[in-house]
């Protein structure tokens, strides 16, 4: 089988940063064609800088391309409370050597998405506003995209009590995306809940020796204590990561195949995804859902991956 | 203490005729002021006769009074599909001798809140649209109102994605209460689904010797079945019964004080309760969410309330 | 003919004033069941106040009976901006020797139209709270209400860019009567604001020497400088009393039959009317929407409204 | 002074191409940067036919680049209920010989505006789809954009009782328009349905002897037989015309400096332009509403207009 080619398109942010970090391991067939960023956590600006840190820092020669700084239709919401001033507080990784490609997040996926002979899987971990301005730029994309496979919604909500931050941020471009007619993988709250990096794990990764790990665990550190204070949870759950952690080990989740629709129109709930879990809409099912994680197995290959970076046997077979 | 004093308002309805049973028991130290009814599961007629039959059934001295036939401001819905055409069929009750009270649901709760010494507890397990009503027509009310004690609404929906269907039914209702400032105390479908009348519960209730678990144990049967067709449960939520047993056992149930708004403009929310657990919204919390059920006491107290009404112990002492 | 029964509900108000002296006058062959109040322009104790005020200046044997102090679902407006304090600023009327009767508007109302033998007609002039209220608590009544003619909506607004003020501060309760089936008679801005009372037609009205005809010239003085003011306008246009002049002359005014969606869930047009003249959505006509007046004979059919309550020739009469 | 540069951005549709007509014409001092075509009346691709053949006709030495296929959010809605299959049905011209430029409207919008040195007027006479997504891609471009001078919406509707067809159809995209803080001259049916190309002024024209004034001869045949059968309109509105009459003379329009809104919640409301006239929502204006329009010398400029294309003095020179 040859390599999966995804675009991963985010906002990094803590658990995009690990997102990055799983797809372009040696664990990973994955073939990245590049890295499309938006706003999202902080302004689109400072999460291309964290990309770039990011990719400086695996050594990763994809292009690093700047997208969206708003919303489709409505205002920016910045989210400076969970991941801090920079997008991604707390590790501190040096100024990026690299430097984003020219071009727009939305013609760079739109060129890869025709001019590749294979179908491409788009991989977006914050607000939909890239992906959904492709679709509306050039719908024809739809024909060669595998898979949307994305971090967004659950049946409950963390920004609001009814709505997850990226779809919030840009339910316009979530609708778009979601009635596409393309397959959809989701990671919604429900999934991303059941990653928490707690302190068992946190000392698990901490273990691991190279420089990858390290910022992983400062990454973890600084996160589990934004979950800790703003939501009581006992560590911060790598939302972002099942997302490639699902295109290296399918197995890892359970899905159910169900109708979701997006809110829109709401008082309360703008932003919410409506999962028809009990199938009482009659509708189509658009998305697989993901519901369960299995996860020993999780935490078992993230730290595969993680120790794959080199450590303390890359040191001793030096 | 005195007898805490309730309006029991509903649209029997298979829980709604358990709650009443629950707060006409020897273990309820409950004074009914009256039973009043709501269109609902079936149009409010037959919600009447429903009523009136178990009204007989338990030999209860109190009011049925017939309320408001539609919703406050939509169209009606009814869920035949749920409680079978009756509302309540399942078990053959004989047809009433009692006969409903003069006069509307509406003006029987106004009157019995305005002439009571003491406070009274309105006790909702269907549409909220005689209390919203109530509320509109003679708003001080409110001062002489304990608490609304009500099942409706919860963090994920039974009859759209988002909502649940007492709210849905008339989500402007819901609103109008929710927004009243009356301390309410609200069982969702998050702890209603925690008290499911399985097969092993079935058993247990079958083996007690009255008539009134008969009916009960005949009603669980039809309603599990029901259940089991539509949402592929292992049995009947006892729903309403929640209201009337928090009444007798406050300690059954854990709450969180949280803000609950109601959702009237969505395009597919329409009629959820936005439940703000995480404190997210900065809204004053305007209602105690039961989230959690003490199973085993739960049911043990069922158990003692439907021998209360005689069986074995009481042939014996004959 | 018999005399054609009508309930005036109303906001007493300016212009709610002018509609009663019509409907009760010599002109009229209109029996007034009763005048209900409802809040509105002000709080609704002091509309009824306003009303008994008004009775007592016509020495009018028609019970006053009071109704909503709030609207269906939303939280009060109130618009002393437009009527001053009382409501009714402007003439000085003696404290009212009248006492409104017992009991509810809502009551009132399905109460007459039940015993009626005749089908009555029911004139709201204020928000329609006490109409949908009646409508949802006695959905029957509607077999017996001949036709509801009204004052409301337009296709433009007066309170917010989309609404008119008695549609806007109730628009749940204008929904509930426009989706009820029962003919509409609309009067809405389009028809109102052809009725202004200029400089030129309060002179007119100034030299009619009757103690009715000084109060509504002292009203027309207030109301006119008030629009002046708030809208730029050339005098008030005396919009409730269109409802009482069709029913004494209907072909002041002429009509187009049409459809009228009331709207609840805009976030710039909450509250407006939406007049289908096109015929562009395919919906049946709900109403009869008045977009012509004969303004002569409207004027001068009131003139003789007002001189009829006596003055110069009553003197020489004596 | 310099020539003032403009994009326009149209649908063609009959009222479109005289726009442009009226843009190239001699008595134009316009620079038309280029044409751009959105998906409206019509799909996109049969919009940019026909751009290129009015481009033909007018032998115009401009771009024309093809845009937005569907609007931002919601889908499509086509109309060839009023300008036919073709969208511009009725005068036979031939296929184009030009053909459109490579890129996307949205990129040219982007670069035009980008690299002029002087600010550039956006000319949309069709949904804003295409301006919208410019917007959002490259909100930098607002710094440059001297104007927007559009058609679309008014305080009444013709797709629906409330909406207006070019917002009615991308209600989003105009959303974002109008909240960009970017100057907007705003021509809504108010001011379009001034201008009807009558009986009269169909006379008018087709006495003017030249193969431009033959084709709009040859529109306003269609176009009023059109709006005549569907709207019972006395002919039809030249709806877009009116934005390049006004960069020609704008002493032809009377303009109110106001708020308006763009609903995009609304049940019965989506897509209408809540236009502030009373100035009672407190607002800033975003708007110069067109609300009155000098007819005679409208219509004289149109001739001269038309005129200036040749004919019977043209053939007299020669």
């Amino acid at each position: 089988m040859t390599a999966r080619k995804v675009i991963l398109d985010c906002d990094p942010g803590h658990d995009d940063a690990i997102s990055i970090i799983i797809a372009a391991s040696k664990e990973s067939d994955l073939e990245i064609l590049g890295i499309t960023t938006v706003a999202g956590n902080v302004e689109v600006e400072k999460n291309t800088i964290n990309a770039l840190k990011v990719k400086d820092l695996l050594a990763l020669d994809v292009p690093v391309v700047q997208g969206a700084s708003r919303p489709l239709v409505k205002t920016s919401e910045i989210a400076t409370e969970i991941h801090g001033e920079s997008g991604m507080d707390g590790p501190e990784l040096p100024d990026p050597v690299s430097i984003k490609s020219e071009g727009h997040a939305v013609d760079f996926i739109i060129e890869q998405v025709m001019q590749s002979e294979e179908k491409v899987t788009l991989v977006p971990t914050g607000p939909l506003t890239n992906i959904a301005m492709a679709l509306v730029k050039a719908p024809e994309i739809k024909d060669n995209i595998e898979e949307i496979v994305l971090m967004g919604g659950g049946t409950f909500g963390n920004w609001t009590p009814a709505a997850e931050f990226n779809i919030y941020v840009d339910a316009e471009a979530a609708k778009v995306v979601y009635e596409s007619g393309i397959p959809i993988t989701m990671f919604g709250l429900d999934a991303t809940h059941e990653v928490i990096a707690t302190d068992d794990i946190q000392k698990r990764i901490s273990k691991i020796d190279n420089k990858v790990a390290d910022f992983v665990s400062e990454l973890l550190v600084f996160f589990g204590d934004m979950y800790q204070e703003h939501f009581g949870m006992t560590g911060g759950p790598i939302h972002d990561a099942c997302t490639t952690m699902y295109l290296l080990k399918p197995e890892l989740f359970g899905f159910r195949h169900v109708h979701v629709a997006i809110e829109t129109k709401g008082e309360f709930t703008y932003g919410e995804t409506a999962v028809d879990l009990l199938g009482v809409t009659g509708r189509i099912p658009n998305t697989r859902f993901a519901h369960e994680v299995d996860q020993e197995a999780f935490w078992n290959l993230f730290e595969e991956i993680l120790e794959s970076y080199g450590g303390v046997e890359a040191y001793e077979e030096a």
